[in-house]
């Protein structure tokens, strides 16, 4: 597996509107987007940082695994998503060798057109991670 | 306040050693430093992804904050840290100036021969964040 970079720490908010003004007004940062990902019930918007994206995720429905990430206590960096080079498949393939649990057994559409899985934390120290690809 | 990148993500783990196997091992990153911290109580380990390092942080003692953090059921990413252009001193001031908390209230030294400083979580998302420079 061939990681290049991190794309972006997804970020568990409960208001996106609550939290712009600290990301933006104190870090500086720019939102340059926002939308909705239906199949994680999440709205995102995005800012960039250096090479990194910082996806604010708000949930959309009270089932949203982001509600139950902010209802168990979690807080701030909800997932950390790494950019692989070579496939997101190939990637997955590797992990399940390798005796990493899967979230995914196949890539999914994510936010910002990008192919998406998750590897379980529990087989990669305490982080949620996103493996990716555009 | 000017950032340029996230200059780190420190990860809370209660052993370097066995976590090791999975960021080089699965991740294929390469840890190229470790330094102990005695000021914060951590034994630290470096890997570079993209422009980001990963800070490992292993707790040295029963009252390190990290270890207070793995005790409270923290798991994963314990703090987001923040290149600032203009100096931590001056970044700190600006921060102040807008109401968010601050841990540090001047720099001090940490690892990686950076000069760093802490804003509270409360203030910050959630996020334990760090601001640094060279």
């Amino acid at each position: 597996m061939k990681i290049s970079k991190i794309e972006h720490l997804g970020i568990a908010v409960q208001k996106i509107e609550d939290v712009l003004p600290y990301f933006e007004g104190v870090l500086g940062l720019k939102c340059y987007k926002t939308e909705v990902v239906e199949d994680q019930k999440v709205k995102t918007a995005f800012l960039q940082v250096g090479e990194v994206k910082i996806e604010l995720l708000e949930p959309t429905s009270p089932d949203s695994t982001v509600q139950k990430f902010l209802d168990n206590g979690g807080r701030g960096v909800h997932h950390v998503a790494f950019k692989v080079e070579d496939g997101v498949s190939e990637a997955l393939a590797f992990c399940d060798e390798k005796g990493i649990r899967l979230i995914d057994k196949a890539p999914r559409n994510g936010a910002d057109k990008l192919h998406i899985a998750f590897l379980h934390p529990k087989s990669t120290c305490g982080i949620l991670t996103e493996l990716c690809e555009e």
